[in-house]
């Protein structure tokens, strides 16, 4: 583990106890400055501008080019590599350590380096080229498969076999805090002959964990089991927006369409694979059916982190809907990039790969309101005295994550999304 | 119509009856030059670099900022728009036809600016964003549902009702003449109770038409019927090369995924819609049912353009096994795009959308090895006295295009691809 993780370092900046951005963290993002970006991580309140680091001699030796660091995506950044992106998170560690007192003790620098979190944008952290969605938890697909089929035969036969998954809308993703319009489209209302036209009636969230490519690979060529994590460069929380009126009507025989494609929700700061290695925890045993030899596991390629969502009516008093883990995952991160690799498909730095739902094993743990409601059957009670089946204009829908272990939070802030009413 | 597509034109330049790129045609792509690219066209045999025509003044008062021209993609040229672009497409019309001598007579720019195709690298033309695959020939859906459900009920309930599509694999996407690895994956065996690992056996090709987008729209934004046409740069050819068996295990519930993201070969000229003007054609009736209003089609945007597909063993005798029509589509592109921004999916330039296979009514016009074989029962016979059910390793499969009118011949070119054996 790299020393960066140590749990005794402390950072010569505040951290709150409840922050999710300790020394520990140093997770990666983009801020805008003025016309042009500036690559960015984050301890405690204080976003730290990785330019002017550079420009200032922080980062000496390292030979980082610096218009790397004033670029308006991570993508070069993380091209680089894990090996040097690594020295620069260690470097950082280093710089804001208590015992530190270089950039400390010099006002103009510091001045020119930090901004409270409060006075920057945090845009858009990543170019996604390719974006693929799987449905990698067991209880979300045995949800899913009780309401929709056989409650008898909930999984699909080949879900046990490998991680389904389908390739979604890469344009549409934007960053938290972007509103979201409830999209319009076709829906089929049940005991109708004919499909109708308008706003979606059932607009859903889905609590998802993306990861983020940081290492290429050409067409023809496969990741395996054993180098599958030097492919994944960090996570974001992932909310996978869906309407699900639209979906049902449309989804049969080729996927989620429209239903998925209005937008995606991801959290603006990366958290690296690194600073995550103190959640590693075990996988769920896979032996009924095995997995083919390709995809098999022997190793804790899961991650206890607690994931929470909130629903907050506009001028009102929020309310957790979901306390879930991404634990809960049947199929790991290297499986799902091993199996959609297998097939010979190239991965490009800045892909994006989601979880699908993550739902635990009982119903405060259901990761959408579909399987929280039911399907619109058992409504959640608001503070305000509403209730919510799906989720209604003006409502904001944020989702938090973090692991907590050794007396050290590490978390990835959150995602929201505002939904404004349909476009007339 | 532009007076760069007037019949009666002719070029200084020699262009064989049987070309597909008459003056009428100027389509644009991508060739390699040293260490770089340069955006092209071409006329009968030569390729035309509109770096150096812009360089020695032929582009005098376009105003065309040359960098543009030496892109590694279209994609910034593409982003000039259509009132700039269709004034490149006129003036390469006006240096190149016949009682023009400007170029014609000054030897050195020739030189400097034309090559013989076959002299020239012709690369990837456009950096695709997103790519969606729609399905949007009615013979090609029944015969799916012939096959796989019921023949009473062949269409399913959305098909007639939406132009059904689905998000596919942008970074595969590649250039006529890329070889192809037959993909490994899983496979569920007729009778087995377990998957298995392995090469794909059932490689098809599909036969189909892909356009560009060039010009982008906002999250939230959606084009209609009445300005889709603005948002189409061009048409390619396009193989959506198909692993049959591991698409069958893998697609249910979510779509086609690694039975499609190992490869898809596009044809390396962009043939604008401006110059394949002369071929719209009649749209199908849609009035059993009626599209809902916002895909109502009230004009002629079906065009008439000869598709055939060839399998050619490795050293041995090609067979055309599909003569197919672009006519043949229920739902056009103004339709697809229409539909695909309802609910408010943004587009960038780049983005590609295919047609889905397009089959005729008969055998004989099938777009996909699927139907033509009818799953493997009727396999075709080839000229060495060999029989294909799908296709083998070392075939390469040849899609060609062209439309013909008034004498004149506007063309595709050809998307060609090699399938090489699975890798050990």
């Amino acid at each position: 583990m790299s020393k960066a993780n140590n749990p005794k370092l402390k950072s010569w900046l505040t951290v709150e106890s409840d922050s999710d951005f300790p020394i520990q963290n140093i997770p990666f993002g983009i801020f805008r400055k003025g016309k042009g970006f500036r690559v960015a991580t984050i301890i405690g309140d204080q976003v730290i501008d990785l330019f002017e680091l550079n420009k200032r001699g922080y980062f000496a030796g390292l030979n980082i080019d610096n218009s790397v660091l004033k670029s308006e995506f991570l993508n070069d950044f993380i091209s680089l590599g894990k090996k040097k992106t690594n020295k620069v998170r260690e470097r950082i560690s280093d710089l804001f350590k208590s015992t530190t007192r270089k950039l400390k003790s010099n006002e103009k620098d510091r001045k020119a380096i930090l901004s409270p979190v409060g006075k920057v944008e945090l845009t858009m952290p990543i170019k996604v080229g390719d974006y693929t969605d799987f449905y990698s938890s067991r209880d979300h697909a045995t949800n899913v498969g009780k309401m929709f089929r056989d409650p008898e035969n909930a999984l699909l036969p080949n879900w046990l076999h490998l991680p389904v998954g389908y390739h979604g809308r890469a344009s549409s993703i934007v960053v938290s805090g972007t509103d979201i319009t409830r999209p319009k489209g076709q829906q089929m209302p049940v005991g109708a002959d004919k499909p109708v036209f308008g706003p979606c009636k059932l607009l859903d969230f889905e609590l998802e964990v993306g990861f983020v490519v940081g290492k290429k690979t050409e067409l023809g060529e496969s990741i395996n089991m054993d180098n599958a994590e030097e492919h994944i460069f960090g996570l974001t929380l992932f909310n996978d927006w869906s309407a699900r009126d639209i979906q049902k009507w449309e989804y049969v025989p080729l996927g989620p369409f429209l239903g998925k494609s209005f937008a995606s929700s991801i959290s603006p700061w990366i958290v690296t694979l690194e600073a995550l290695e103190p959640f590693r925890s075990k996988s769920p045993k896979q032996n009924k059916p095995k997995p083919l030899p390709y995809l098999k596991n022997d190793r804790d390629r899961n991650y206890d982190i607690n994931l929470l969502v909130d629903i907050v009516p506009e001028n009102g008093e929020g309310k957790t809907v979901c306390e879930s883990n991404f634990k809960y995952m049947y199929w790991n991160m290297c499986q799902q990039l091993t199996h959609h690799t297998v097939n010979g498909c190239n991965v490009n730095v800045g892909d994006m790969c989601a979880s699908g739902t993550i739902s635990g094993p009982k119903r405060g743990s259901f990761g959408s309101m579909l399987e929280i409601s039911w399907k619109g059957t058992m409504p959640v009670d608001m503070p305000d005295g509403s209730q919510r089946k799906f989720i209604n204009d003006n409502d904001t829908v944020v989702i938090r994550g973090f692991g907590e272990k050794d007396g050290v939070r590490i978390g990835f802030g959150e995602v929201s999304g505002k939904i404004l009413p349909a476009k007339k």
